[in-house]
């Protein structure tokens, strides 16, 4: 296991995480203030107008990017959390062919995290503009 | 990084990749003539009869599971790869909500990799029921 280990520390996934979860860190010590998040538009930080109604503000964008960070991070989806849950609709989208699901949800995972790596960096900078514009 | 990398290192998506390599590793230690598997339907293999049909005999699952297993071990989803290919039906599925498109494609991840170490166990110990007719 020794060579696979190395070999799953240099693989991409594990480094996707790793930026997310370093995007989250610097996030987390740049916003000293984070109340001063609250009801600033998330406009600018998510592409879409259906994320943006469900996410609000930027302060529940900085909420929300630290608890996806805790799960990424100490625990992940629990064995019974992902048993209870399957996606009957994705099987049926994939013809249940194994090797189309696995790397259906590894592109998406791949995808899902670049996405919140840039958004947490986002509403870094977006605080960073706020403090100039207060001070 | 040094507490990221620890926790990271214990997380269950590691270990359930981990696992599925294992799985693999002692699926092609035990199999030494993996021609024995050609033409034996994989019916207690796969639980569905599209899976079945795709996928054809046990040799096929075998040199499937292998590939896999390289994929997850080596070099997972090239940048360009995942870039290309966006999964726009399954963006529409979860309303473009980033942290429910998260816990989807990890759960599914989950998922579909614990499916994937049954398999290969499964062809592990058809192969050695193969064995014990044949001698």
């Amino acid at each position: 296991m020794q060579n696979a280990e190395a070999r799953f520390n240099k693989n991409s996934l594990l480094l996707t995480l790793r930026r997310y979860s370093l995007a989250v860190s610097d996030m987390e010590q740049t916003i000293l203030l984070p109340s001063l998040l609250r009801d600033v538009p998330a406009d600018e930080v998510w592409d879409s107008d259906v994320a943006e109604e469900s996410c609000g503000d930027l302060y529940g964008n900085y909420l929300m990017l630290k608890t996806i960070r805790n799960t990424v991070e100490s625990g992940l989806v629990t064995l019974d959390d992902h048993k209870a849950k399957t996606n009957k609709t994705l099987e049926t989208l994939v013809d249940t062919d194994p090797e189309a699901l696995f790397h259906f949800h590894l592109r998406g995972l791949f995808s899902v995290m670049s996405d919140l790596t840039k958004k947490s960096r986002s509403v870094t900078e977006k605080y960073m503009d706020i403090i100039r514009v207060t001070n």
